[in-house]
């Protein structure tokens, strides 16, 4: 689909991941004005950070099915997801939140089956789909985690969209302490399992979960950035399609 | 699927109609605790009430597309979701919210494609999925309201299931003063527009939405029974499969 763009911001930008359930209220604030400039045709997807990972955590809801845990992850994303979209509004957007715990099913961790049509006439109709990392049903556990980064290599893979941006607490990938502009599966041997930091309870795998889930995505051509959503401006810069941070570019 | 129960409690019986946002918490608390004693299997609707119906109509919703009445909306009746979630989880049961704008699609009004995964793999692992009347995206008209009523036939057709009851705030379908015990179709132009009341704001239909919704579904073999939610005891009967109210006979 053309004109499309997908962007995804990391739990541990938009929260202290180490410190359960503490919004950053201003990096919030600063990132949706930034996405509020960007215009119409986006998708957002948020992850949960320490809304989410801690309860899931806790619960040992990846290991095991818990009906308890099932609930509390659920609104504890939630509760971050109603502070972006307000956040949202607030600037100017039209954002709705999109839940995949109403629409996904995963099957042993991955996704079997997502009903996306609403997210695709929320973007028709010019509005925000605002999707979160997400507690889901799963045939094989019972439930499990569906991340933000696997909601939108899902999104990606079906719709195709003109750019795909993942907003991270670090510049992009970091390999013997050096950025790296542009990563190929070809390298991915090559860096091994040294690819820089991952702060906090990370119950989604960190930036080598991330890269997998970018590196199939690009096996399916469609190329994606991992950058720094930290710093001002970089959002900007990354929806225009520029390259700033670590490029997965896909096999056409 | 053998075995699976549905049950909608409308909006007039969980709020105060005629109020903004004014829930029964007495009635809901006492609702959640009858429902907490049915078991497993069960498939929970509820209706939007004075969260959502006036929201609809201040934004006029139904007749034009408004971004911020989509949200407003959508949030409105998410307040007496988590409502119910909180009464339930109080009571005992295992609910998990599930929200219709995150996995339904409109066609003038009605749903033209609804995943209902999810609600299965809740049901199948012991989980009580808790829907409601929502905004969702429209195809044609970009957004508008699916009523807990239609939830509930889509639902049922889509599931065969045991019993589908609808609590109301009345004791049934109402012609002439007089509780009908059976409505079939060929009743429905002798009772004419005289259906029994329907208090408060509705943008759904009221009672002539709900017989139609349901004399549509026994055209599909799926019987339903129309009973007071208001009178202790009367969800349980109702969930029996006992005949308590009116009964709309599905047409094998």
């Amino acid at each position: 689909m053309t004109g499309i763009k997908i962007l995804k911001i990391g739990g541990s930008v938009l929260t202290d991941k180490a410190r359960l359930e503490s919004a950053r209220f201003e990096v919030v604030e600063r990132i949706a004005a930034e996405i509020a400039g960007a215009g119409e045709g986006l998708i957002l997807v948020h992850g949960a950070g320490s809304f989410g990972h801690i309860h899931a955590k806790n619960f040992g809801l990846v290991e095991m099915f818990s009906p308890e845990g099932v609930l509390q992850t659920h609104r504890s994303v939630v509760r971050l997801n109603d502070l972006v979209v307000e956040s949202l509004t607030g600037a100017g957007s039209n954002p709705v939140p999109v839940h995949p715990l109403s629409s996904t099913i995963l099957k042993d961790g991955r996704i079997d089956l997502m009903e996306i049509g609403p997210v695709v006439e929320m973007v028709n109709r010019g509005l925000l789909p605002v999707l979160h990392g997400d507690v889901a049903m799963d045939r094989v556990k019972g439930a499990g985690i569906v991340s933000g980064d696997q909601l939108v290599s899902h999104l990606a893979r079906a719709l195709k969209p003109e750019i795909v941006g993942l907003g991270t607490a670090v510049d992009g990938v970091i390999h013997n302490g050096e950025l790296l502009a542009e990563v190929r599966r070809s390298d991915l041997s090559k860096i091994g399992s040294d690819l820089g930091p991952s702060a906090g309870v990370d119950v989604t795998g960190g930036m080598r979960g991330k890269l997998q889930e970018l590196l199939d995505l690009a096996d399916d051509g469609v190329s994606s950035t991992i950058f720094n959503a930290e710093k001002p401006g970089m959002i900007e810069r990354a929806l225009r399609g520029e390259r700033a941070g670590t490029f997965v570019e896909g096999r056409a």
